[in-house]
């Protein structure tokens, strides 16, 4: 048995890391409680020292030295929560280095150098905790990682980023234009005022690059992911959804496809009757199959001070108990699994195309899909003159078809412009 | 480290039991890559020796002595599907006498002998771990255990009887009578022949007892659960919610009420915008409201063989790799909380009465609500003559007032029978 206080040290005092220390405070005597561990941050490294540090203990030993605090021996266990990707490595790797258990928010990190991170945990055997990285107060890492280690997963669908969640469901409540939604999303903070790597699905496609490495022990990062936003998503494509019993959610795609391993983010057109589509605001969701499981749905708050600071308290607790009792949990080796390419990849798929309102238009734009051996599942012809536009939902086709239909309407002359193309998702 | 290779006794071998050897055959190698330990099963314990046992390694030792099982040195690990209280309280006693870690997905064991179990184990410094006897493949009993070890719960109400779903959704969908969805229930095996443990509300009673010790570390058993089923609930109490915009759901609800624990199962209205609404068919799904978090929800196969199977292998290969890093996890203490008492409780109500159709009945059944200081929210007459009916909705009130209400009301001659009482939650 190990020792039974625990000191914390605390890398990043933001949003996060402020709820972080009010609900340990809270909930300190039930922790000691249950588990008979004091839990105390004790060290928290800060980036501007001339700051209040409201909630902060006087005895608390405030630096802005974070490197320090990773190899301060009376620092039994560190929790980072500055985000982006440096100093965060540095001091994680010195953290794991002198055999502290680290705790972390960190998606852009694991998602660069998580094979790196996990193996030097392992190597030094101790825990490198991350339920926070995704989906915020949503327990689908410990789910992954442990309820499910020996469920034959297939597929894993995520609504795994808020801000795009909110502006989608505005959008579609409120028939509200996508800059305005935007604009809504940002006042209310759930935006950040560079919205680009929310809205352009970057920071879902480092939560599918984690995800995979959880769920399927596979060595993915960021830049091995396809990416896709919704910057380019109108109120003519949510009204369709709309009408055809659909509602468009931005997923994050980590699925199996024999041996290959399709890890993906795009925006979907999902029927009604999926448990996704009924995810609204700013909540997060996550969806998984599994051959023996059959289906589980998780969901709840993707983001925010609070439900980040619980998912960061539960693996600190977790890693704390470990501690004391001298063992802790690796993730196993990451292997190099192939990815799905792009082009091979079937969906049916919605495309708009904006036409001249002319006779015949229809039939000469239907007929590049047929050359391109898609077949058309329905057509719909929208507005007049100007605003004339053709929609089409296609049956299963490959991505490369797809393309190959793209290049051909571009060039039409009675195709003034293409419109959003979106995959459309059964139920 | 400890050994490599963990022998597994399985006690019952029925449809849980020979889901458990499938799955766990197929996912050997992945377990073994991912953990570097190998599953065995080794002994499996059955009622009938004579009956043929598919899936069964030839090597794999048959017998009819469940208890030679737990006490035998080569066994490392013991998984009760057995069910029901006895022999099992018996065989798990020994398993964990003999320093075995024991997977269960007994709610009825442990229900009513948890609290002994779970301090047997830690005094044996074993695993008890028990995923499957709550939702089935739905993670909650370690999301509770881990995930929100530190996380102040407020509040859970779970869907956690897939028969009684399966029955209410039924009725609803297909305006089906009580009785016939039943039987529909039991021809397609979700329900028992003697469906009494699940109408009745019995088995969503034992595993609200044990969410509560898990959840808040509890001391409640079966005993001490108040319980009401469905089979009281009509077409027309089906038919009313739906106009009024809800959906009839059995809940079991453990919340806090300042220092009391509620513990509790009932039917009830909830409105469609809850998540927990939208849960049909025979799913399982429980909702969770804490401090920190705010809301989460879990929702998945709450029964069937193969998702009890995975989370009974989930619950196995944790115990396995804490078996072998010579550790384990205990339940903490469990303490004596002062349960709420039903005629405190408050709630808004859906009461149904059978009335003689004639001049000045409403004012005189509504004046019993008013004397009885309840106030009516809403108030219908449906049918004619000796169809007639009388429906209220009424605002928050304690369970007392309305009991007061009810005993009155059978005493007026214009009432010919009590209908159906509902309590009615808000979103």
């Amino acid at each position: 048995m190990g020792k039974s206080q625990i000191s914390i040290g605390l890398l990043g005092f933001g949003n996060v890391g402020s709820a972080f220390v009010n609900l340990l405070e809270s909930q300190k005597s039930v922790i000691f409680a249950k588990t008979g561990l004091e839990l105390v941050v004790t060290h928290v490294a800060v980036n501007d020292l001339s700051k209040d540090r409201l909630g902060l203990d006087a005895q608390t030993l405030l630096t802005d030295k974070a490197h320090e605090i990773t190899v301060d021996p009376e620092v039994d266990l560190v929790v980072e929560l500055m985000g982006g990707l440096l100093p965060a490595k540095d001091v994680v790797e010195a953290a794991l280095q002198s055999g502290k258990p680290v705790i972390t928010a960190n998606k852009e990190l694991l998602s660069k150098e998580g094979k790196y991170l996990f193996s030097l945990a392992a190597e030094r055997e101790v825990d490198l905790l991350f339920e926070a990285a995704v989906a915020g107060g949503v327990p689908l890492i410990r789910v992954l990682r442990e309820s499910l280690l020996g469920e034959p997963v297939e597929k894993i669908m995520g609504i795994v980023n808020g801000t795009t969640n909110y502006i989608l469901s505005q959008m579609e409540e409120k028939a509200m234009p996508y800059n305005e939604a935007l604009q809504e999303a940002q006042r209310l903070g759930y935006a950040e005022s560079d919205p680009t790597a929310d809205v352009g699905g970057q920071d879902a496609a480092s939560k599918a690059a984690i995800i995979a490495m959880v769920a399927f022990g596979a060595n993915v990062s960021l830049s091995d992911v396809r990416f896709e936003g919704i910057e380019n998503i109108k109120s003519v494509d949510i009204a369709f959804a709309k009408r055809a019993g659909c509602t468009i959610k931005l997923l994050a795609m980590v699925s199996k496809h024999g041996d290959e391993l399709e890890v993906q983010v795009y925006p979907a057109m999902l029927p009604k009757g999926h448990p996704l589509s009924a995810v609204r605001d700013s909540f997060n969701a996550v969806f998984v199959e599994g051959e023996a499981l059959d289906s589980l749905m998780l969901f709840g708050r993707g983001a925010g001070g609070m439900p980040t600071a619980s998912a960061v308290l539960g693996d600190v607790i977790d890693a704390a108990i470990n501690l004391s009792k001298e063992t802790y949990r690796d993730m196993g080796d990451l292997n190099e699994i192939s990815l799905l390419q792009g082009g091979e990849q079937k969906s049916a798929y919605y495309v708009s195309v904006q036409v001249a309102d002319e006779p015949g238009v229809l039939a000469t734009v239907a007929s590049v899909f047929g050359e391109n051996d898609i077949s058309i599942q329905t057509m719909e012809q929208e507005g007049m003159e100007k605003e004339a536009r053709l929609v089409f939902i296609t049956h299963e086709a490959e991505e490369s078809s797809l393309e190959g239909v793209l290049t051909q309407l571009s060039k039409l002359s009675c195709v003034e412009k293409l419109g959003t193309v979106i995959r459309v998702l059964e139920a």
